[in-house]
């Protein structure tokens, strides 16, 4: 659950890092509307198709969320300290244009309050929430929020670690039921609605999930979409998926045999992918490069004559993105700090073979990793 | 199936409505991006999570998609002319930040091409897309195309009439299943995952399902959020739910027992209504007004003495957006036109007694109505 405490920490936050000639910030990219103020429209409600906010902070301590009136029960749930609702929809008149409302609402806001320096989010704020306020004061100076954000959003609050967590523990049960039912016959399908069904069961709320249900051929390829090929006896099963639950995801992988034993060249492989995660936990460290972390993974791989067929990333960071920094590929200058919360994902697929991953996640810490992923990695069902 | 005639023929018709001054146009809405070029990054796959895309037409036939490498998989299946495909992550750098790679992107191809004049959707277009561009050519003009699509999604196109009755008609098995399957103690969750699985299966896909699953009290409520309630014998169980495909969707409702008999009231309550429906489906001919069809919807409501329980519209359009125009209300001058796709949708919630909603969907032809769901209204399982 994201708080209130967390949502002022993180305001704080940003405005420390904002010119002292700033006193506005719109935010408009949703991951931003919860980051900051907790809101989300939720996806499985009605009226949420085409929902969208925006969020003026002021330096004074302001947070103005403006939605629309069919959005009040998710605006009543934000931490802000004052609501703008533009009528949109009430049954009596036809709607206006929603976005276009939007826009007017927070235009009107901005001009009556007049900023001196405006922070936006330059790759998202809408021309028309902007437009009017850049005509009137021409000479506005507008600073870029994209490039703060990043740098903020890197470190994760200890409630955004508990969503996170949320996240794993809903998805940790959701592949032990994978594991225990899945059958020859199963489609990728079958198994993304089983993961889809017992995750929305322990949330205890509708949740999305995405990511990759494959076997056989498909883990030998990595991944990819959910097709309504079933899964045979003895072939491999690569799961990959993340549950979003307020906007926040972890994100991890295993892969195990249906109805089989692993032969001998596939037991090899995932020894080394293990060998591969101990190494590279063992990098999460304070102060090591996203490149430091790529080479302790990639060594075990090296060592078993294995990495060739290592094509990927060893892991990465996991929050409001998926993924997002810090990246852990050879020419990453990144450094890992202190509430980083991150992926480890070492993987092999060997044409005729097989393919396979396995992927814990971690948060950072003075004292090193504290693994918060706990699903199995055995190979065996 | 959103088709490349599809595309273009809306293509053809929004350059119809632009002054001859616009010789380009800028598209970056979700629902627009399917709308003019068929292109969606799913949501349930990798790397869609953030992913976004803008859509650049020409007067002279161009339709240049911008989408990062990591879209490919979807990018290649729009109805383009030209792709630039932004080197957003392959695995060796650490990626930049993918909102301003697209804007970047966007206004590179945008400066270089220098158009004369530009049309944007005002509400929606990021600043940092527009923003290069304002600056070299101040006096660019800049034309609203958020009215223009507003007015052109009205009236829908034979490939999103088929796309339309897609949603539907997984949407009706899964409504089937739940008629089939409802027993006391369920809870509105299960409902949902009920119909998200059979939904899904039907689709061959996984889709996004969302809206009300209500018992008791939640139905007298009208509807809302799924919860952990549990439906009692006799209760009535209402379903108002949409299945989202390619962006687009239908949007019905029934309701009906839950092992047990209606009540005489119910029973007069059920009558009412379908009596509404009945008189609301024959106006659904061009060149009626959205108030008209309120009005014929309301009075057999009227006539049943029943018409203070009918707190809502009769319905609305129903497509890419949810609601959209036109709006039947009772102050909507909206007319109604050949290949409109509306949902009429008449209900009544009386505390104590019941509430109960029936909805099916059409479109507006020449001849009337055609009716294009097939669920069953039946208030008895």
């Amino acid at each position: 659950m994201i708080t209130e405490q967390g949502c002022l920490a993180r305001r704080a936050a940003l405005w420390n890092r904002l010119p002292s000639t700033i006193d506005t910030a719109l935010i408009t990219a949703r991951p931003h509307l919860m980051y900051l103020a907790g809101f989300e429209a939720s996806a499985t409600v009605f009226n949420s198709q085409e929902s969208a906010a925006a969020l003026l902070l002021t330096r004074q301590g302001g947070a103005v969320l403006v939605a629309d009136n069919a959005q009040e029960p998710f605006s009543r749930a934000a931490f802000v300290t004052e609501r703008v609702e533009p009528l949109w929809y009430r049954c009596v008149e036809a709607a206006p244009h929603r976005g276009g409302l939007l826009a007017q609402a927070t235009a009107d806001w901005l001009k009556s309050h007049a900023p001196t320096g405006l922070a936006i989010e330059r790759s998202q704020v809408p021309w028309g929430q902007i437009e009017g306020l850049l005509q009137r004061q021409p000479g506005l100076r507008l600073h870029d929020l994209d490039p703060e954000l990043r740098v903020l959003r890197k470190t994760k609050h200890p409630d955004e670690q508990a969503q996170i967590r949320e996240s794993l523990r809903v998805a940790e049960a959701a592949v032990a039921a994978a594991r225990a039912e899945v059958r020859p016959g199963m489609t990728g399908l079958d198994l993304q609605r089983l993961v889809q069904r017992v995750a929305g069961e322990q949330a205890g709320r509708a949740v999305h999930v995405y990511g990759d249900f494959v076997s056989g051929p498909g883990a030998e390829a990595g991944g990819g979409p959910a097709t309504n090929r079933a899964v045979q006896a003895g072939e491999l099963v690569l799961l990959d998926y993340s549950v979003v639950i307020n906007g926040y995801r972890g994100d991890f992988c295993t892969t195990f045999v249906c109805d089989g034993q692993p032969s001998p060249p596939q037991r090899e492989m995932h020894a080394a992918c293990l060998s591969a995660l101990t190494a590279a936990t063992q990098a999460l460290h304070p102060g090591k490069t996203g490149r430091e972390v790529y080479a302790a993974c990639r060594a075990p791989l090296e060592k078993a004559g294995l990495a060739q067929h290592f094509p990927h990333h060893a892991g990465h960071g996991i929050g409001l993105g998926h993924p997002e920094p810090p990246y852990f590929v050879p020419e990453s200058d990144e450094i890992l700090e202190v509430g980083d919360v991150v992926t480890l994902e070492p993987g092999l697929y060997i044409p005729g073979v097989g393919g396979m991953r396995f992927e814990h996640n971690y948060v950072v810490t003075e004292q090193g990793p504290l693994q918060i992923s706990h699903h199995s990695l055995s190979l065996e069902r």
